[in-house]
């Protein structure tokens, strides 16, 4: 096992009725900014379930924040923050007004210059304003992890950036509230979380059973309550079951003390950024090319995974891994969430993806043998 | 899946030389008081290593904090913590030198009469002195969690609080720290965490498929990394695994949104108060009679964990529970851990265990029905 730290102070507070309990979460003196996407929470029912907890207590809100959060739109938010006098964000929604409430939190407290320099140059965030959540779309993990993905617009960037001062205080759980998703959203939510775990498990053999288990717990458990939620949106063991798995997919431990490969998202936020395909659908695309690029490295895995998550124990090792990774491919597929490139209409220049991974010095991977060239490949082959 | 709250704020420190990280995780400004055992850090390098990375910094030393902690030994540490204007605790040892500075920290905030009310009569914690702690033993979790339990001699009781306040702030694990365990501890420890993990899991199916792989993951690895590190003492993997298992049996993961069983942590608790068996010892004896007596009850789980856990897939379901369960008992005997109430000289007087829970009013078990009829049939069974 390698060396590593841990460190996830988010208090989880899950289940039915879980947004009632949203006054004792924030310090009653805070002057609280409400932050979320395109207004589906005004629809469903959870605004009104915010409003209701906090009685009076919201100094304001700001709407529009959408999918890949704009740097553009984060920095109004920022400006409303110094005017108002806010001290704590309250990012009702899903990954991306989590996401984008992150760097609100942070550039409202940036000392330099330009708060893009967070994302493009790792500048150092001494602080931020805090802020919890309640949760809407399972997907991301970002409700209990320091990551955020931003995308700046006049510049055509999605880049991540992360910081222990943006990991929520809480993160609110109702698994009601994800029963009136679109299933488009639904679908993307289980993708991601399951690659969130190959992108930490799928790599090679580090002496760390716990993790791989833990790993090979959370897959299982997408793949067979993932397709209940899509027949019956309103199972709640189902839902409640996939948000529990996004929030341990991407909450740092089942990373501890193993390598990872972070390509598939690397990748895939580039065809995001370049094509405008949905997150999840860049992954369902990505991540079957790339096991099948790194097949030879990831091997031993590959097997391990093949016969435990997808019980495939028949037929010599090419066929074991060639029937792993088609599994996890017709997972996506029948999902709903389709896997080639051509798909989402995109047939021509993605040689840009390399290119761009290129020019910021990127090579990706477990082993950081993902140059160019190779992604090149990897996006060649899911055509 | 029930409604849960989760809260983990401990920063894990993991691996080779992370003990070198401790001036980093301290306030500069404190006055730290190290607590510790025995004595075994003063002989096997770990208080030097703490010493050195601290140069100076600890304003006092408390040693002798014993198995089972005294409360009686507690409250001397409490009044030097306020004779020194101590303001940070530094506890450096095992599950009992971590519980016994839990107790000190709340105890030198208490602002009732008798701190012994924080035990008995559950008085409210509303403040504790910050701790950390470099752990040196796997086994009770308590590095990262809210528990702590604490014997009064005086009066001959062993009992157990909670509260958040006395969460450590940081722990630091240290894998080559347990190479110098006497066998008897490494044994008792991962008897400890392996029935932290059945009195989380073995009750009944509550739609929880995660957290059952989760717990599930870590029996699987304890089994499989137990017996290495019994042969092989200086077996860093089968050390660092066995150490991140303890910690994950009992940091309120697995515990989430599930049933929970405590009878055999209870009933051992007596056994220890009354006959001074060790705390892992108890569990080996009680845990196989727990699960016998309410096999009934349990029968789902326990087919459940005979598959998965000991690939149990024969003969009928009678035969598969038994199975189950005596590949439990044998587990712990292949440890070295004796598991019958003779072999540690328990022939007399048991009677009183029952009777002892049943004067606090306790009623044990998922479905509270253990009660001192039931104890006295369990403790029958495993004479």
């Amino acid at each position: 096992m390698q060396n590593f730290s841990f460190y996830n102070p988010t208090r989880i507070v899950f289940g039915r009725g879980a947004i009632g309990r949203l006054a004792e979460l924030i310090p009653a003196e805070a002057r609280v900014l409400l932050t979320y996407g395109g207004g589906s929470i005004k629809r469903n029912g959870v605004y009104d379930q915010v409003m209701a907890a906090l009685e009076g207590r919201i100094a304001a809100e700001f709407g529009g924040i959408e999918p890949n959060p704009h740097y553009e739109t984060c920095m109004e938010a920022v400006e409303v923050c110094r005017r108002l006098g806010i001290d704590f964000l309250l990012a009702v929604g899903g990954g991306s007004v989590l996401d984008g409430t992150k760097f609100i939190a942070a550039a409202a407290r940036f000392e330099g210059v330009d708060p893009w320099s967070i994302v493009v140059e790792r500048a150092p965030i001494r602080e931020a304003l805090p802020l919890g959540s309640v949760l809407t779309l399972p997907a991301t993990g970002s409700e209990s992890n320091m990551n955020a993905v931003i995308t700046r617009v006049n510049v055509n960037q999605k880049r991540a950036f992360s910081s222990e001062h943006v990991i929520p205080r809480f993160a609110i759980l109702d698994p009601e509230t994800t029963f009136s998703l679109p299933p488009r959203q639904t679908q993307n939510g289980i993708v991601d979380a399951f690659v969130h775990v190959m992108e930490q498990y799928m790599t090679y053999p580090a002496h760390a059973p716990l993790q791989d288990r833990q790993a090979e717990g959370i897959l299982l458990t997408l793949i067979e309550e993932g397709p209940k939620a899509i027949v019956n949106p309103s199972d709640y063991d189902a839902r409640a079951n996939i948000m529990w798995c996004a929030t341990q997919a991407l909450n740092h431990l089942i990373g501890c003390g193993v390598p990872q490969d972070w390509s598939s998202h690397m990748i895939g936020h580039e065809l995001t950024a370049l094509y405008g395909v949905d997150h999840g659908q860049s992954l369902a695309v990505v991540l079957p090319s790339v096991l099948r690029h790194q097949r030879a490295k990831k091997a031993e895995k590959l097997l391990q995974y093949g016969q435990r998550v997808w019980g495939i124990s028949e037929g010599d090792e090419t066929a074991r891994i060639d029937a792993a990774i088609d599994k996890t491919e017709a997972f996506f597929r029948s999902l709903g969430v389709k896997t080639k490139l051509a798909e989402y209409g995109i047939v021509e220049g993605i040689e840009a993806v390399g290119q761009r991974i290129e020019e910021r010095g990127a090579v990706l991977g477990e082993h950081n043998d993902i140059d160019r060239t190779e992604v090149d490949a990897i996006l060649e082959a899911c055509r």
